[in-house]
């Protein structure tokens, strides 16, 4: 399996006619997931070809309006297309009593049930898990209450050795969930053939950690260790890491420097202020420190595939 | 004077990569006018270069979502950009409260003061006046409680006619006023100057009316009689006349007889639904009733000057 980020909107704030706010689109192990969803995303959706119905679960990290304003929209879209599945909304406190008065003042009925999975917690937690994925939350620090998310694969099963394997007339089909489980095969002469014998390693289970909107915070390193790709946000360079401060959002050094302690792969930064004209300098700050850093741009893909 | 209407928006339902929710921008006699505010109608602003400080009321027809939700972005977006000056917002009940909560929720105190007008007659009133222009109401037939809206000209004072008062070494400047205002004039000899000999007719008065979402509704007629420009959604074409009563919306045939009956000068008919791709089949339609028809398109103009 394979994990495919695509950025929808990374720039900060106000839309504008090519910044469109923080939207992404995540499919990792056959999983689909919309991650914020500000003014425009779903124009930006239908730009890069994101199947709308491909999505149930949408993750919003804070209530400000860059990070938000689009998801009504969405969600009425949803009712216009004749949605039925139901869809998951996680997000902080609040989002439901806004988004609901807003869908039911236009008098609009959908056919699907929306699910709304309120956060309050300062603490990380497991939200959402099923075979193929789960999903955490990483507590960030912005000016209101703001979680990134964690995203991982579940580990995989063994692949069994084929070749090996043929080398053992008796051992068949019957076995193979066994091989797959872990367990050693005993043949009927009394040999123990171990299972790693038998088996190859499973594809590394991948990850992606989404952190944004926040200031210089280490105690997430611990939450996104080895992380495979890491967006974190850098909406302002060094030169004014006392504006960050301030305003409690990040400069791309601090987010290198985040990429760099955690031990990620690979580092992507968005969220710049409108003040850049020039969008590489957030690059080459980042890569002073922490060398595999890539830009956000709206209809970049990252994609991943498991060793 | 002139009237210059801007189409930023001029599609149904849900935006897509090409096709923006309604919106309009419209200046007229040096008043300037939000009219609709759909998803992305901020980015449409800024592609047609709409100085945002210019507007200082908006007018929303009705709360469903292709006609206003982009308002609180914009809202957002005056906070960002440090507006001081008050802003006025017209609109269905509702609209204060559902707005406000989406401000508040993330928690961006602005510094200027919003004044919410909330409208709940179904009779047209009078909503907005000073000394250039003056808006009213147009009730409208849809789904939920709509406006459209009147926007006129105050009439104009006479124009002094210079040629003929240069007849008259008597005549001066302290007589212009009262020319303008009507007066004849008495000339030292008794002889009287009528005001008619020292004035040209004043320009005329322009008038533009917005009438969106609504079925046929023949009653408007009466309110926007002799209109100059007239805006007329035309979700359907008449083969789906059914549909259009279904979903009280208008055909391109009503939107035209309206036009007809109604005396206007112009008809921009817009709203199209996109299970058209052909657009201009619309316009077709509509001027084997009322030929002075034009398409709404994003980015288009349509100026009038005076006579």
């Amino acid at each position: 399996m394979s994990l495919n980020l695509t950025i929808l909107g990374c720039h900060s704030a106000t839309p504008r006619v090519n910044a469109y706010p923080t939207s992404q689109y995540l499919e990792i192990n056959n999983r689909h997931f919309l991650i914020d969803c500000g003014e425009g995303t779903q124009r930006q959706m239908r730009k890069y070809k994101v199947g709308f119905s491909k999505i149930d679960h949408i993750f919003i990290s804070h209530l400000h309006g860059d990070h938000f304003y689009g998801l009504v929209g969405l969600l009425s879209t949803y009712g216009i297309l004749s949605r039925e599945k139901e869809l998951h909304i996680y997000g902080p406190k609040g989002i439901k009593e806004v988004t609901l008065l807003q869908l039911n003042i236009s008098q609009s009925h959908a056919k699907y049930k929306t699910v709304f999975h309120e956060l309050s917690s300062n603490k990380s937690e497991l939200i959402f898990e099923d075979d193929k994925v789960s999903v955490s939350t990483i507590p960030l620090n912005h000016r209101v209450y703001t979680n990134g998310y964690l995203f991982k694969e579940k580990e995989k099963p063994k692949k069994l050795h084929m070749g090996n394997i043929s080398n053992y007339e008796e051992i068949g089909r019957a076995d193979y969930l066994n091989i797959k489980a872990g367990k050693d095969i005993t043949l009927s002469t009394g040999e123990i053939i171990p299972n790693d014998e038998l088996t190859l390693p499973p594809k590394k289970a991948l990850s992606f950690a989404f952190c944004s909107d926040t200031m210089y915070k280490p105690d997430i390193v611990p939450i996104i260790k080895d992380v495979d790709l890491l967006y974190h946000e850098a909406t302002f360079l060094a030169d004014r890491e006392d504006l960050a401060k301030k305003t409690k959002h990040a400069t791309s050094k601090q987010a290198a420097q985040i990429a760099k302690d955690a031990n990620a792969k690979q580092l992507v930064v968005g969220h710049y202020s409108g003040r850049y004209k020039d969008i590489s300098l957030f690059q080459k700050e980042a890569q002073e420190i922490f060398n595999n850093t890539e830009l956000a741009v709206p209809g970049k893909n990252f994609k991943i595939d498991a060793e």
